[in-house]
Parts: C-alpha cells; structure tokens; sequence
C-alpha cells in the first residue's frame, strides 16, 4: 500500500509521500513514490505514484523519458510539456500505454491493473496545479473547494484534512497538517511506511522546491507525533461531560 | 454502509451505532441497527449489526425469537443464554444459518454475504465483555489491550481512538470518543448517517443501560462536533513551524 497527500494552497504546494512497497505482509521494502521533473526558472513538476510497483515505475520512466504521444503525435516528457494540464494528459496516457502493454496478461495471473498518480507543479508563465490521475488514465483537479486529494490509503488521513485544511491554509500549516495526516495513516497501516518524502513548493519560485527525506527518527516529525497526542488529549478531556450523562 | 463503535472499559461499555442504510446512493433509508436484550437484575446484552440489512435482520430475528442450536440442542436465545461467550457464539450459529438459506441465491445474483455485530453486555455474576462476530460467524473479543472493536467504515473514526482511547479511559470520555469518531466518518461517507444510538452500560449495573438516540439537532453532539473541530485547529496552528522550513 501506499499514502501520497497533495495539498494546493494559496501560497504554494505541499506533497507528501511515503516510501513503503510489499508483496504480501512478509515481503517489505522501501522505493521511492516521489519524482522531481524540475529545471531552474522553467519548471518544477512533482510526480508522486501509488499502485503496482512494476506499472508506477514503468510509467515514470515514461514520463521522464518521453514517448510519442498519440494526441500530439510529438515525442513528449514531464520536461518538456507546456502546461500542468498537458502533464496530466500525459501521465494518463503512459498509464494506458502501461496497461496495454500488461493489462492482459496482470489480469490472466487475476491481478488488479492499479496505478494512481498526483501531478502538481508549475511552468513559467503558467499556473500551480495539482491533479490526481487514476487507473483509466483520466484525471481530476484539485480546486479551491477541495485543495487536496489524496492516493492509496486516503481514509486514515482525511479527517484532520476535512476538518483544519482549506485554500487560505498556509504553507507551514499545509506541512503540519500532511505530516499529522501522514501519522494517522502510518498508525493504522503497517503497509504504509517510513521514510517520508516532502516536497514543499512556494508558488512562482524560480528555484529547486525544498525536498526532504523525513526519517523515523526525524526531530521535527516526533515533535508533531507528541504533540498532536498530547493536544487531541486535552482538547477531548476538554469537552463538557453530556448534561444527560451526569 | 454503517459505523457502529463498541468500547470496552474498566468502568463500563460504551456502543454507538449510526442508523443508515442504502441501496446505492440514490435510496437511503433509517433503520435501527442497535438492539437491545434486556431483562432488569438478569443481563444486559446489546448487538449492533453492519452487513447487508435482510441478513442482518433475520439474525436479529433469531437470536430474539431464539432457534435450536446445533451445538447444544437446545432452543436458544440472546434472552437465555448463560454467558456472554455463548452469546457470541450463538450470534455466530445465527449468521451461519441465515447463511445456509440465503447464501446462494445471493451468489447467483452476484452479491457478497456481508453481516458484522458487535455483542457486548454482562449477564448477572458473569463478566462484561465486548465481542465482533463475523460474516463467516467466528468472532473476537476486546481486550485491554485493544478495548474497542469497529463495524462497517471503521476507517475515517479509527484514528482517534487509537490515538486517545484505552482500556482505563472513563465512560463519559468514553461517550466524547465514540461520537467524535462517528462524527469524523459521518463527514467523510455520505452512506453512514445520523440519527444515532448510543448505549452506554456500567459494569454490574442492575437497571436498564443509558439509551440515547442522538438526532441532527443534537445540542449536545452539535457542542462536540464544534468544540472538536475549534480544538484541532488551536493544535496544530500551535505547534511550531520546523526549523528547515523557517
């Protein structure tokens, strides 16, 4: 399994990913869900995946290197796009690719063709977007209503995100928020993993996002842990007892 | 679907039952889930059920109006059986039966046998105990280690309750706890829905258990749904902003 969060806010973007593959409970290993496409004052594209290891790294590899597309009929990669939206199309089509190539025969072994993908970034002169790419190959888009989306194991991590995150959201908070959103599921599901990956991107930035690899023993991260139990504690001892109880 | 939440703590037992049910999301209808056995100064035994609502039904049926088990030979019911294991273990016999007659025909029709029930409650000079039984009718006990067990969309409610709840917690936190988790799955699967049920029972109580039906308007579910979402966004707007960020 997998947990990828994505948030689009105000000021920037925020994603975060785990790192953790298995086969089966016994079989566990760490690979790396998070993908930079980025080039000094023209682009930063984040790719973040979930789903068959063997479909997520063929489809980044695509991405990365290119392939001809069958809607522009031009070799086309992350690095060369002209707009997020273009990303997005792109990605959706080299899962198709992927699936055409393994759909069958992952089917014949009744395996299940799971690939999911979030795409968010910016290209000079264009707008920060951020979309989530599914299986089919379609996508949707992260708006000012909803602005974040989430793969893999969404469920454990979406209440704190439903209730404290919204568009106004600063950037700081986005990083707290993920990262709380990120325990949660880390505590429930043990095919969700340590290392983490952050990329964290102010919009319009001309130069690299800050990247960083949040290991288990990673200050920071336990400061959130502890006082997030501590203050989800308090803040429910805090609550008045039901008049119809006492 | 359906949310319901058993806690078992030292004090007492706490069931919290959404009232939901849907055949798709264009065919929703309220249905109590929760259902109580109760004779005063005898037991208290209350079962909540998740699952497809005919099969969930017929073994309500059955362990009210009571059958002739296979293991003991004789007619029994959640109203005679002696022990709080032998009323799991009889809510087992009553999903294998109603198995038996609809099993098949479901199959034909492509659909899944789905029923889950929490059983928990005390019977005079026995234990209080808190029990999940499952479509297959073999079932699991809460412990103190793991004092609360889930039905239905366990995930959206599960991360408070791991982060908050154990077995020396008292009833009335108990009370806040169920219905914070409830509330957090009510906001995020529209197929779980209000009114609720709650029951709560203190260990060796005579009389009957606290039953509330908790509907919308609700002041008191209101001040914790308001409370608990002020108190998350104090927690993490005060916990600091990391170093690498600053």
């Amino acid at each position: 399994m997998t947990y990828c969060v994505g948030l689009r806010l105000k000021d920037g973007l925020v994603m975060l990913a785990d790192t953790r593959t298995n086969a089966g409970v016994d079989n566990i290993a760490t690979f790396k869900k998070s993908h930079l496409f980025q080039i000094d004052g023209d682009r930063m594209i984040c790719a973040m995946t979930s789903g068959n290891l063997a479909i997520t790294q063929a489809v980044i590899n695509l991405l990365s290197d290119g392939f001809e597309s069958a809607f522009s009929g031009e070799q086309e990669s992350l690095f060369t796009v002209t707009s997020m939206f273009r990303a997005a199309e792109l990605a959706g089509e080299a899962v198709r690719r992927v699936y055409q190539r393994d759909g069958d025969a992952l089917e014949q072994q009744d395996m299940t063709f799971s690939c999911g993908l979030l795409i968010g970034g910016q290209i000079k002169g264009r707008g920060m977007r951020l979309f989530q790419v599914y299986s089919a190959g379609n996508f949707i888009e992260a708006t000012e209503d909803t602005p974040f989306l989430q793969i893999g194991e969404h469920k454990y991590g979406k209440p704190i995100l439903d209730r404290a995150c919204n568009f106004e959201t600063g950037l700081n908070d986005g990083v707290k928020l993920s990262l709380i959103s990120m325990d949660s599921t880390l505590r429930s599901n043990l095919t969700v993993g340590m290392p983490l990956d952050l990329v964290v991107y102010k919009k319009d930035q001309d130069g690299p996002p800050l990247c960083r690899r949040i290991e288990e023993d990673d200050v920071y991260f336990q400061t959130i842990r502890d006082s997030w139990s501590n203050a989800l504690r308090d803040a429910y001892r805090a609550i008045p007892v039901a008049d119809w109880l006492s």
